[in-house]
């Protein structure tokens, strides 16, 4: 397998109201501005917002699931919440290859999720072990 | 609503195996390191581990249930990946604040997972907007 600086992988998912009811269930985050319309309507946002982790976790499936792929392990990630994701957005969640170490198959990728707008929702950057031995 | 350096929240929860399931559903990330026993078994782990986002998304539900709690917004996390996460795996989240703005209700806040053994298995750090006015 090999794997170039600028080599990109992305997925793009509309983000459901069943997908939030499902990661409030498995994450046990049932904070009423994701949940509940009347009181995300009293908020900054003004209706109800996904989980920010919701998107963030889009992320860690093109990495495990496409570049670099299955078998990647995840060193770690940074990632800054932008904007909000409403029930309804297509995010599209895309990474792309910005450093390979030379000695070890340490892998640095920009990551980025953005909505049907164009929007960036959350920027940020993972590193991680690439399932392949370098050299 | 008063908050200060120190203050701290946990969230300890037992990760399934239907955890992991729901996890690849809901994220698309159906790589067999996670869901097939004897894929996971050629791997340098030797047996099925979690996603790392499904520990690191108990962190979100920490912050958004309980400190800052309801209304809290993410700004931003850091996450290492310090070790993996097994099947039956006990996790706790615990995150403690480590800075408020005098200016603005943003807080920064010491974010760890460790497991029942007391290994740390994700190490970071966040920063909200908590759900209150300063000053």
């Amino acid at each position: 397998m090999s794997l170039e600086v600028g080599d990109t992988a992305s997925l793009t998912k509309t983000i459901t109201d069943a997908d939030i009811r499902a990661f409030a269930e498995l994450s046990g985050d049932d904070n009423p501005i994701h949940l509940d319309h009347e009181f995300a309507a009293t908020t900054r946002f003004g209706r109800r917002i996904a989980h920010g982790m919701l998107a963030a976790l889009m992320i860690s499936t093109v990495l495990g699931t496409k570049l670099p792929g299955i078998g990647t392990v995840y060193l770690s990630q940074n990632s800054q919440f932008m904007a909000p994701v409403y029930p309804g957005d297509t995010v599209t969640a895309r990474v792309t290859v910005v450093k390979i170490r030379a000695d070890k198959p340490i892998v640095t990728l920009e990551t980025i999720c953005e909505n049907q707008n164009g929007e960036v929702l959350i920027k940020g950057e993972a590193v991680v072990l690439a399932p392949w031995q370098v050299g």
